[in-house]
């Protein structure tokens, strides 16, 4: 039975994530401490520096020889789920939608993991917790992010393509960025997923990802430790990580002219996504596999977690209902605390 | 005897404020990251939030009931030794100038105590360093910085003074400030302490400092531990304190036209007093209290830190030999790591 000294130790955990985001947010709106071309350079420090090294401080401390590989395929059928039902839905509904279909992906699949969720995951269920989080966002970092910007791109070429074919004149949406003509033809796999693999190279936190993979590969197999000197080199910068990815992400709602950009019906059907569809379709992936006790626990509350900023700034890049991801992530973290606590209590029944 | 692998450990735990600091300087100069408006977010960012909860955080931690005032004796004897022979140069001296008598001071005696000397004092000394420069930076928030903007706000009301007597005309120096006139009598003691008051409540980091101590003094003297929801707010950014300040001296060391601003001659003088008359003073405050061991040790050390970096904030706001502070921290900062580690090696033979 959960007592209050453990709900207790949840905020504990979650309000300095929140101090933090208030303070980023006060510093815009109430204070006057930033523009907003300074509020870029915030985010620009989080991006580039912060982030990554913080990636790359968790990601390079797993073990992938060890990983628990039953937590990894719950969490693999709970996403291949959440794909199928999308695909038939977008295919044989009349109001279903690819483009719906990818941001209902987004919405229902990518956590904040590492920010949000390694901190909570030690309140909740210490290092058995923190660990399998990061295998969870190491995963989501280089296979689920790498399928949403497919998909995306494929999207954005069909978009092309419907707009030479359909409408017979050669001016295509994104032609005078790629001005080669190919797109002209049906994109074939090998190009998109050169485009894809140009973006993931241009983003840091995809690299940073799978750099600290690499590392931990390589220490695991040939059993060495990172030099002390590297760790901390590491360390000084990415200590800085959940601090300051909160103050950005408050500075961002600060700059955002209402919290809730997409109307009140968007909003509750991105929270259902999020907070409901995913853990249910977790659920499934767990019992699928035979998860049980905290692990279970574990994979279900991480499905819970506040939206991927990441699948914000994606959704922004290409102009696919970013006013909703915007939403989610903003609204999202703001209501997560009550939702996890309630997880965190509610599970607690389940064996 | 200091063995390879303690000089080792002090440089793992420098090099990575290095690292941090050439990100800060590399995103500026080659990478194009961030523009001069930008530079200024961050250094705001430091200014307002990471450095001051930085301060807090340690300086909340000490016990105000058990210091080592016999450090802090030695200490203060350093600083008056200094403060006499630096009035009768400028009294007695041919070449003696008030001006310089200040730059002198603030060359000789503050130091980046709590950025550079936790991490450095944590590696030489365990926990008595730690605690013994906190102290030293405590006493140097409080009493010598407020020492050094009392007599800066005294020679600007001075400079008005000169310039209405001597020059016979009604326009003075600073007169546009402070149209009300009064400047034109003797400044009292009150006006300039209500003055320096004014500028300190304004230095998020002077009340950071007075915040701490004054929680230091309630929880220790009532016996109560900060609520962990507090601390844990208070760390989340004071965890950035000391990346984001060495990033942001970065940009700052990016945005000067040259590290060395201020002519060879200048920089020489600026080191010698930082890392040779600083030290050298403090020696004789310890043999006049009487220390010995490791606290001698640690008194030394903490006198040979990098320049403080206020101490430039404020050379820059009185318009006074901004440059040679600057150059001070700048290059002061690059050099600092071999000077610490032949102090540390050479104050191994002294007990």
């Amino acid at each position: 039975m959960i007592g209050w000294e453990d709900v207790y130790k949840v905020v504990v955990a979650m309000v300095p994530l929140y101090v933090a985001l208030v303070l980023g947010y006060g510093s815009v709106k109430w204070w006057g401490i930033f523009t907003p071309e300074q509020c870029d350079a915030i985010n620009r420090l989080v991006c580039y520096f912060t982030l990554p090294l913080f990636t790359i401080e968790f990601t390079s401390h797993i073990d992938p020889f060890e990983m628990n590989y039953r937590f990894i395929g719950a969490d693999t059928v709970s996403k291949l789920v959440i794909v199928v039902v999308l695909a038939f839905w977008a295919k044989f509904s009349s109001k279903g939608s690819y483009c719906w279909s990818i941001t209902s992906f987004s919405l229902s699949t990518l956590t904040n993991a590492l920010v949000v969720g390694v901190p909570l995951m030690k309140a909740m269920y210490g290092q058995t917790g923190v660990d399998l989080v990061v295998q969870s966002s190491v995963i989501q970092g280089i296979i689920w992010l790498t399928f949403l910007l497919f998909v995306l791109e494929f999207r954005r070429s069909g978009v092309s393509i419907a707009a030479t074919d359909g409408e017979g004149q050669e001016k295509d949406v994104e032609g005078n960025t790629n001005g080669d003509g190919e797109l002209s033809s049906r994109p074939s796999f090998a190009y998109l997923m050169k485009v894809v693999g140009m973006k993931l190279a241009m983003n840091p936190n995809s690299y940073a990802c799978v750099i600290g993979l690499a590392w931990a590969f390589v220490s695991n197999r040939w059993h060495f430790e990172m030099p002390s000197i590297i760790d901390g080199s590491i360390l000084i910068m990415s200590k800085a990580g959940t601090g300051t990815a909160m103050f950005s992400m408050g500075t961002f709602m600060a700059l955002q002219e209402k919290i809730i950009a997409c109307g009140t019906s968007l909003t509750i059907f991105g929270m259902v996504l999020r907070f409901i569809a995913g853990p249910a379709a977790m659920a499934i992936g767990a019992i699928v596999v035979g998860l049980h006790g905290d692990v279970l626990r574990v994979a279900i509350i991480q499905a819970a977690l506040p939206q991927s900023i990441t699948s914000f700034i994606f959704a922004k890049e290409y102009g696919m209902h970013a006013e909703v991801l915007s939403t989610a992530v903003i609204f999202g973290t703001i209501v997560s605390l009550p939702v996890l606590v309630a997880y965190y209590a509610i599970l607690e029944f389940i064996n």
